[in-house]
């Protein structure tokens, strides 16, 4: 079906944009990306976070996470989508590569690698467009149960 | 509107049920609390892995871990249900405690508390009721950004 393929790749898109919108620290972007629908709040875990919920609350999370990065660049890899009706969920891997701002002007911070999992759920709205109704990323943390003792990874 | 507070009262049922379900190391109960509807693939995160997706790999995950849990119960709090037509999105604390097995037969493991945010996200099926689309779980680390550096770390 041609049409769920487009709907799938709008959603690619969205989901793309969301993370372009935090490499260009673009506060304005980040309003416009997000649901704007009463009675669907948003919500976002980041990774090691508790819950934050609400525009507001949500918005001014990023803008205080844009504010204190410097330089902060997202590799996405095996994103997944999954179209039902009005709601999409993605998957991905965000490969992050990210650095704090540095001690001296026009020097650039430490770089920092980060391996995080997101679920993004998005709302298809009136409108057509797609928009984020939740983001949830967590840290991939090493020695999974079944991966650390499969035989001979270490010959 | 009533009819919204039922659903969203159903919603927080089925939510529960996931976690009793783990409680009890209930498989069976599990295969029939996950979505199973060609074209939305289910997703699962548990805290600091990796995304597992499709019915079969993310059963078989918890399966692994009932079988190495001795003793597991969620406290959940800070529950909070958002429903947008057939879509339903939790978000809620979960207060963990748990018990891996005990090395001598007939002892209770040493137990241990974690502290993990959930995003669980449901679909209602075409006979009305709610079921697991997406789990995501992560662990809430000490420390966020504003709390770490007010001070002395480094004395």
């Amino acid at each position: 079906m041609s049409t769920a393929r487009t709907e799938s790749e709008r959603v690619e898109l969205a989901n793309t944009a969301l993370y372009e919108a935090v490499e260009r620290g673009d506060t304005a972007a980040m309003e416009q990306l997000w649901l704007n629908e009463p009675g669907a709040e948003v919500s976002c875990v980041h990774p090691g976070w508790p819950v934050l919920r609400g525009r507001s609350e949500v918005l001014r999370s990023y803008a205080l996470i844009m504010a204190s990065t410097d330089y902060i660049q997202f590799f996405l890899t095996d994103v997944e989508v999954s179209v039902t009706g009005d709601t999409a969920l993605v998957t991905c891997t965000e490969n992050i590569l990210s650095g704090a701002p540095a001690e001296n002007e026009g020097e650039l911070g430490p770089l920092v690698g980060q391996l995080v999992v997101a679920t993004n759920v998005f709302r298809r709205t009136a409108g057509g467009e797609w928009k984020v109704w939740s983001h949830h990323g967590s840290p991939v943390l090493a020695g999974e149960e079944d991966e650390e003792d499969d035989g001979d990874e270490s010959p």
